[in-house]
């Protein structure tokens, strides 16, 4: 049901210019992005890819919760990770990974079990199939 | 060649839990999301949905720059606001429509060429092509 919309404002060329982000919601404040901000590792700004990768990680969070609740296993903690790989390929760029790494405190579940519950939550978390074929997605989950 | 991360600790089930996220360059305060504040319009949380929003507004506004200064026409502004919607499809929710709307100030182009220029910059933006025949993407491109 919900519309979520965010406006970027961009100015000049991509080499040069730079663009201004503010979320709908206003529970972000309003952020610069830049194609030497989006390319370099480590860079101090954030990045589509970065906005990507927090995307990710926090619906897998839900979804896992979800499935975890739903075969009797509530969770304490889930700490998942996200890395998000760009990259050149061929003359262009792309979103080339998604590796999600979660750690988990579930009482009572053994390991082999949280893993199977992992990969069962990737498939339904909504952000992963909106990637589903165009971007390769890992899971690689432990307990505590 | 850049890996973008970003982290998110989840608490408890879905429906009574919430998490904290965090993006590795630090450029965004941390920042909470929740089932609710995902799936409420109008909500004043961010969700997985507004971030690939503001991923999807800001790639595409850096595609756009980069084809319009390839075609000779560098743009003064390209203001890009992307809509993402989240559905209940069956059982489960669906990451379904994108819509980006560009209004841009392009001196010496005419209308015609903004919205071809804008429809080709969809094809090469590589947040459409990590969404693409997974979520509905639209462009709307007029000049001021």
């Amino acid at each position: 049901m919900p519309v979520r919309k965010a406006t970027t404002v961009w100015e000049n060329d991509l080499m040069s210019g730079n663009g201004k982000v503010r979320v709908a919601s206003n529970a972000l404040p309003e952020f610069p992005v830049s194609w030497k901000g989006r390319t370099e590792q480590g860079a101090a700004l954030t990045s589509p890819e970065e906005l990507v990768a927090a995307a990710h990680a926090s619906c897998f969070a839900m979804a896992f919760s979800a499935n975890l609740s739903r075969k009797g296993s509530i969770p304490k903690k889930l700490t998942v990770t996200a890395e998000t790989s760009f990259d050149k390929v061929g003359e262009g760029w792309k979103v080339t990974k998604s590796v999600l790494n979660v750690v988990g405190n579930v009482p009572g579940l053994d390991g082999a079990k949280f893993e199977e519950y992992a990969k069962e939550a990737e498939h339904s978390c909504p952000i992963s199939n909106a990637l589903r074929n165009n971007v390769e997605i890992t899971v690689n989950a432990k307990l505590e």
